[in-house]
């Protein structure tokens, strides 16, 4: 049994810098034909020099490979249309984190009055640059996301032409909001169709599980699976593919993040296969994203096999999730 | 300020064995009169023998200090009447596990009807012998002390004359079956009190807060500093201080347990101290646990100081809760 892939999308991925960026991104360009680069660097990606020079890093990284790095911008609530302007034609997107939500997000925006967010969105809603977002509050874990689906409601109803992307949703809450209006997309990772809390926590603590948002309740990853498995029109795949070494995260303040990269294809269509929904899988992992973002990818054909894939326990100091286990599915032929 | 505490009581305290009981219980000895000591060795304590002789190994390693072992057994349905009559001048009390729910014990029990238990329950009630539970299903982490609380209320309702004791409440919804049956009872920890699910996961990943029953939400721990700083007569101080080494609390799959026996009663008195019950404390750690468990405790005067306690960062190397910070409050001298 096999199921064929054209140009398979992460629309929401960590690629890092420096030695880590060498590390991974071979492993997203192996099996991607693009990918929706992350800019939350130290410091983060806020100027048109900071895009190019980063895109180049990663050009160079992932040389040989057919893929290509679809740039984000780090948000900033001083950002002016001239300079949103210039630097569009470099970026795909603008994302926005709250301030130290999750990893280096320390300078992110702490300030979600429509007043204080306004003169960026109208510039970016004119100019068609869409919003990618981290939807979290400061609150209670569990209630992060939720708590913050109000805040998306008013960017949305007050920017009706700005492309919205609600990131790695985690609830139903955020799937019951993405119907409310036309202009709100979602990204749902790999890890938070398979996991719950339980999983992180309910046994023996599992760190390399551990993620923002944090994985929730099963009739959260229900609501996901749902969207995901009907391969729902505003839904695309973002692995949200977040590499830390290990020591980073085997130790007394692990940090979040789930390491996907190299095993979500196989992964996805495995559980594809389990919901008997293999045929879905197209559009959630790429034609959704090709029609919200109006992007055409360079071609790239994957030919995923349902044969076992034993997942190493670790890419260099990097663990990724199911390491040492064996997938029921893998990757077979890249043209 | 001070104040002073006429035999305080841990009443749910997991010592251990071998090396590991050596390093930990002079912890509680130095500071406790006694402590209810839990029964989940490998293998668990089921005989006669096994209590004596676990005893023995915990006087040897508290020797030199004023400290009474409150023996356990670990309930095992198939234990008959005459079993539990000798046993008895033995124990304070049986502690029922559900099977796998924790740290050691997979031979607990996984059929909870009361016609399975009522042989031993009947048995118990009749003999004055009191029940400890660690009452949590295995359904999804966040409900499975809610889920239990039908369980407790059938145990509860049908053997009126057991004095029933829900271990380490974690819920709102424990803390209000508790006023529901007259025999149902509570021990609270230190670390339920002070922690949430955010202290364990809304940050980075602290292994060393993970536990079991994991902390909860914002509105439980509410719920539980109400009983607790009231002193209600139903509850009663027990740690469940629960000690790994380190190097089986940071890695993948950390055990579940937070070490608190050196700090435990600093850190109540600076709870308690900071929401202007002091005065309830003596209630709380000692005097509710006599009446429940109608029990003398050996005669130790604690004097607590309010003056800064730079709590280690290990005891050898089992990390304790609050390592390497400054508690407000320190034991002063032990009479």
């Amino acid at each position: 049994m096999e199921i064929i892939l054209d140009s398979p999308l992460d629309m929401h991925l960590h690629l890092r810098d420096g030695d880590m960026l060498q590390r991974v991104a071979p492993l997203s360009a192996q099996t991607f034909s693009a990918g929706l680069v992350m800019p939350n660097l130290v410091p983060p990606v806020t100027s048109k020099e900071m895009v190019l020079s980063y895109k180049e890093r990663i050009q160079e990284a992932t040389k040989g490979e057919v893929f290509e790095p679809y740039m984000t911008l780090f948000f900033r609530p001083e950002y002016d249309y001239d300079f949103l302007r210039e630097v569009k034609e470099d970026i795909l997107a603008i994302k926005l984190y709250p301030a130290g939500i999750t990893t280096n997000s320390e300078d992110g925006v702490d300030n979600f009055s429509v007043e204080a967010l306004a003169p960026v969105l109208e510039a970016m809603s004119e100019l068609g640059i869409p919003l990618c977002v981290h939807g979290e509050t400061n609150g209670f874990v569990m209630d992060r996301e939720a708590e913050f689906i109000p805040i998306y409601e008013r960017i949305a109803k007050r920017f009706p032409d700005l492309t919205i992307v609600m990131e790695h949703i985690t609830t139903k809450e955020a799937v019951d909001a993405l119907v409310r209006y036309d202009n709100l997309y979602a990204t749902i990772t790999l890890h938070h169709l398979y996991i719950t809390l339980d999983d992180v926590a309910g046994g023996l603590l599992r760190p390399h599980l551990f993620c923002k948002p944090i994985a929730k309740r099963p009739e959260d990853r229900m609501a996901l699976r749902k969207v995901a498995f009907m391969a729902h029109e505003k839904v695309m795949f973002g692995s949200d593919s977040a590499p830390h070494p290990r020591h980073k995260k085997e130790a007394p303040g692990c940090a979040a993040g789930v390491f996907t990269a190299p095993v979500a294809l196989a992964a996805l269509a495995q559980i594809f296969d389990e919901a008997g929904v293999l045929d879905n899988l197209q559009k959630f992992v790429s034609d959704n994203a090709r029609r919200i973002y109006g992007v055409t990818p360079p071609k790239k054909e994957v030919t995923l096999l349902k044969e076992p894939f034993e997942v190493p326990p670790s890419y260099g100091d990097v663990v990724p999730m199911f390491g040492g286990e064996t997938l029921r599915w893998r990757v077979g032929s890249v043209l």
